[in-house]
């Protein structure tokens, strides 16, 4: 992805490419967190991305949602897509629990960023391909 | 709505009725903020709805930023569904602008709520319903 923010390459780990959106894991070990960046140069919010567009990252959601749950039991999901730091558009979804760093609250903002170690990752990122190999968009999806 | 959690019905003003969601207004005077309920009884997570369910509330935020740019200029929308303190699911739609009281951080859990004054609240609402009533669904929405 050749005009992928700096701030989001900086935070954020590559998993795989989805239909439209790079789907991104944060690396904070705090919270099981991935980022969908829609590969659609200038974009910036949801809602202005074409219909088609906007459904196929709907969809996309279900899918990293899924991929959230099949880590482990997901007490509350977030979706968020902010924009405020870095406006290129991304949408977050998050796995949240009731013991976690930040909760109730927000993640965004919340404290500091504590990058998973090197094994760590490397196994949550290969668990999140396999899923994501595995998995499939519904052809008329969500 | 007969099954609104209390918190919700609390903190914000109804609005007018969509076809799948109420529509809200955040009793907040420092940021433009809209939340869309759905009529779903025991809703919790957007992902768990039915598919068509999921895309007509992705049209229904579709309007809502509508709604909200029609009340000026939006530096930047943020688009929330969190359920971390009220698990019925709602989603938030907010208006945001360089210089408002969270401004980057997000809107949830940020200082203390500001209620509109009751003129500024009552004009509000009045030209939230009149946008609405002009506005349509697109039939293959959004």
């Amino acid at each position: 992805m050749n005009d992928l923010d700096p701030r989001l390459a900086a935070d954020s780990l590559f998993v795989a490419d989805g239909p439209l959106s790079q789907f991104r894991l944060v690396d904070d070990a705090r919270f099981p967190w991935l980022v969908l960046v829609p590969r659609v140069p200038g974009a910036i919010e949801w809602i202005d991305l074409p219909g088609d567009a906007q459904r196929l990252l709907l969809a996309e959601l279900n899918l990293a949602g899924r991929l959230l749950r099949g880590l482990g039991p997901v007490h509350k999901l977030n979706i968020g897509a902010l924009g405020n730091v870095v406006r290129q558009l991304h949408v977050h979804v998050v796995a949240r629990q009731q013991d976690d760093a930040a909760w109730p609250g927000p993640v965004w903002g919340a404290g500091v960023r504590q990058p998973y170690v090197a094994s760590a990752r490397e196994a949550l990122l290969s668990s999140l391909r396999s899923a994501l190999e595995a998995a499939t968009l519904p052809p008329e999806s969500p």
